[in-house]
């Protein structure tokens, strides 16, 4: 790694040759964002897809501050993992405490990681005035924490908290905290900009300086404060800054931490390091868009690189140029990122979409084919409604197959009736009936529920099993409320999405409407049709 | 910080003398974004209030492209503005018609603006590829059309597009383009990032080169698709440019044009360069939300400076720390852009965060007393059921209200019924019963909805508005829903949050339950006690 650092430092030099480090926090600094809260089964989905995405540590959580992420790292310990390491957070032991009997020490080292970051106090102001102790205590902090650590066989990441402002307050108290770190073992210095305030000349200047005096990997962790986190991110790996700290998205505290989904591909594709695969790159978007949804947070559409409009061409001139060059108003193919090309209200991009959708499900269709045509307004027209077939594979392959001669639908909603009570302050009751016909038979059945939509997919299964006991073994694995329109309020129209098994398959539906039961319905009834027509039985 | 970039950059002058000139373009190259139309009486809207914010330029269309920007124009011509010029956008003339009957060059002269911006290729490639014409006759072009102008006395911007694409393939033939334009007399050259791909060093260099050879003002307009945006506009600034174009929010083709909301305050407060007044940039944040609502477009929280969430505190070490100090986690005054500071209420934090919510909200808790204890406990166990009290403020002050010996309920539901019902592939009906007291009186009375919620929400208000007639003006703004631990599909825990107003006041509330009725009825409860306890009447 020292000998990547030497290299890169006259610039255009063998910069190809450098690997960069990635380091996702989206799991502990990233669920500071406003509105994001992860349960531990959520988190380790999102560990899961930065695994295949090929990043190279996840930090889990903090687990002293947090005790649910303990849960995380014990489900965590039982996945082998095909890239990443699992890293837990933590900070110093306290003021006063011996790092042996420091509870938040203690619950890092029961996590079970291999490797933990610390995060420790870089700026004299913030030792004196927030954590209220000595600068000498905070060294010895420092270092006895990281050293205890390193005891005990763990790599160590340092994240040297407010280190530009520090540095800019007292340059040699600044550089004395990562003396402290790298006299005690740390693996690697993590500079961070905490407040997010940094502009990228200071950034440089200061990266420069630090990478010139330690001879262990500099990180860089940095927040969007100044609209500037991923500018100062590539200004510290240009002067020698090996690990990259961020999270998908850019989630986290405030304005959000640097964006992996801008850093990576700004690294790999224009700066020319070795950052993940290039087969991975291109389920960057993909990545991205999960995330979202596991968060339920709307992507931004005018995300860099990932979001649904970073290729999208709406200017008439710019259409036109597209249509001549490929290169006339994108600076790099979407494809590399998994993105894809769009020309806004244009048949012609509505119908390679799907056809490239169909394909990848391997349906094949002909492009000249009437049923394209057809296939292409009929998904106009729901979207239009508010469905989403991107992340509903099984519904999209339910609007093909339900165009083929040979369809017949596997049962008929005849009646439902839902209802939510409570009377007299008992505690409420929900209850749905349903009449469903299949071939010649009328099923008219109730059942009670957890809630109303609970009850509805319970009493669809009832009236159903009989004729398909192969939904005996399906089960619901997600249930998704979006609501769209927002400012239409309780009329808003809703899209709810559901993810089900049936043990060794996984498939997902779409439905919308203004009635959450509508709409809850139509994804219900869409993925018990899936298991019965297309699941093996 | 100031002083530091001074020594570094090449123009001796002191930096906090040098004036920036801002050239603002939502209503042009903005309204190219995805989902993004502005009716003419938008466009004065916007260009108002920017004449109170106090940027310099307003570029209110395309005429040649868009002929009902015209109606702009001619409205634009009758008012008096006090800080802005009205400027009309165009190309160079046809590549196969003079100048003079030229109609998009007609059509610029036609709408009496006193400023023009004429955008011109400067990348080889596209001279060839997409105008289809040579190399010379595209330097004809520039410098006719711009004679031409400046012969009729307007003041003349070159848009030099893909300004750096082309530096790239060509430096002479960018340049050559950028002469051809001097030469016609262009009072400003802008440097174009028309694909939004170049990085900051690259910006730098390229913008250095520019201003030591040309003695007219540069500009600088970029776009955000590597996310560098704000970056490379600071570079170019740096490095010479005085004129920057953007726009409010970042708003534009693809991911959007340098954002003025991120640029403004980076020059004035961090680079000490002189951009608006210190009581103009008081209004950034009001001006974002407002462009944000012409557009009917959400703001993204996340927004540097302008955002919800810029200045809001998560963590608990992060609210603690800023109890303490208010430079501890915010890298400028919040106050300065006209911002505020917010606490979050969250799993993470503890006493400090509920205290300074408190206060802020003008509610006296003493650190030590009981009820504190009780209601940092309370709190907690709601959270555990899956409340949230970020951004629920009325649900959090109704919780501290209804602790205090003097609170009486305004209203208590007795029973409610919910129905959804669908008979022989009729369409859904909901409807909602309810039985509600106040004082002595029952109401019970029903209402049909759009869907459960709505009707709920209708039967609520019919029984209460004539006990409490404010309740007349009570709308919802929003209506969300967030599924908890999704994994346990139809019966997992739903989280409702809900944005009220009054038509001067707004106010968020939240419920949570298993079931999605109970936690509507929850936040629609909080929210229509909240109007009738606390809101002025």
């Amino acid at each position: 790694m020292a000998k990547a650092l030497v290299e890169q430092s006259s610039p255009g030099q063998a910069q190809s040759e450098r690997r960069i480090v990635i380091y996702d926090t989206t799991l502990r600094d990233g669920a500071q964002a406003e509105g994001l809260s992860f349960a531990a089964a959520d988190k380790l989905k999102i560990a899961r897809r930065l695994d295949e995405l090929g990043v190279h540590y996840v930090e889990g959580g903090y687990p002293g501050s947090n005790p649910k992420d303990q849960d995380f790292f014990r489900l965590a310990q039982d996945i082998e993992w095909k890239n990443i390491t699992i890293t837990a957070f933590g900070s110093t032991r306290h003021k006063s405490t011996s790092v042996e009997d420091d509870p938040g020490v203690k619950s890092l080292i029961g996590t079970g990681t291999r490797a933990v970051c610390i995060v420790g106090k870089a700026w004299d102001h913030h030792v004196t005035a927030v954590l209220d102790t000595t600068l000498e205590n905070n060294l010895a902090m420092i270092g006895e924490t990281i050293a205890y650590l390193k005891r005990h066989g763990l790599e160590v990441f340092f994240d040297a908290e407010h280190f530009f402002d520090g540095y800019h307050a007292s340059p040699e108290y600044a550089l004395a905290a990562l003396r402290a770190a790298h006299e005690a073992g740390a693996d690697c210095l993590v500079l961070c900009d905490t407040n997010g305030g940094s502009v990228p000349n200071d950034v440089r200047n200061v990266t420069r300086r630090v990478a010139a005096e330690f001879d262990v990997p500099i990180g860089i962790h940095v927040h969007n404060d100044a609209d500037l986190a991923t500018a100062n991110t590539l200004a510290a790996v240009e002067c020698g800054a090996s690990h990259v700290q961020g999270t998908v998205n850019g989630v986290g505290e405030r304005c959000g931490n640097a964006n992996l989904c801008a850093v990576i591909p700004n690294l790999q594709l224009k700066l020319g390091y070795k950052v993940i695969e290039t087969d991975q790159l291109q389920h960057l978007s993909d990545a991205a868009r999960y995330v979202s949804e596991i968060a339920n947070m709307a992507l931004n559409p005018f995300m860099p690189y990932v979001g649904h409009s970073a290729f999208a061409h709406k200017a008439g001139y710019h259409a036109d140029g597209m249509a001549k060059s490929q290169i006339a108003y994108q600076h790099v193919d979407p494809a590399l990122v998994g993105n894809e090309m769009r020309v806004l209200i244009s048949e012609l991009s509505g119908r390679s979409s799907v056809l490239s959708r169909a394909e990848r499900l391997g349906l094949r269709l002909s492009r000249q084919s009437e049923d394209l045509h057809g296939l292409v307004e009929e998904i106009k027209e729901l979207e239009q409604r508010g469905f989403q077939f991107e992340g509903a594979e099984a519904s999209f392959e339910l609007l093909i197959k339900r165009r083929q001669p040979d369809y017949a639908p596997p049962f008929t909603l005849l009646d439902f009736l839902v209802l939510v009570e409570t009377r007299g302050g008992r505690s409420i009751l929900s209850e749905a009936t349903v009449k469903i016909q299949v071939g010649d038979e009328v099923q008219h059945t109730a059942a009670e529920g957890n809630g109303p939509v609970n009850a509805l997919d319970t009493a669809m299964r009832k009236a159903l099993v009989s004729a398909y006991p192969q939904l005996e073994r399906v089960r619901l694995l997600d249930y998704k409320v979006r609501v769209l329109d927002e400012s239409s309020a309780t009329a808003a129209g809703v899209r709810v999405m559901i993810e089900s098994t049936n043990g060794h398959t996984e498939w997902s539906t779409v439905g919308s409407s203004t009635n959450i039961i509508e709409a809850s319905y139509s994804a219900l009834a869409d993925s018990l049709e899936y298991a019965i027509l297309v699941t093996d039985q």
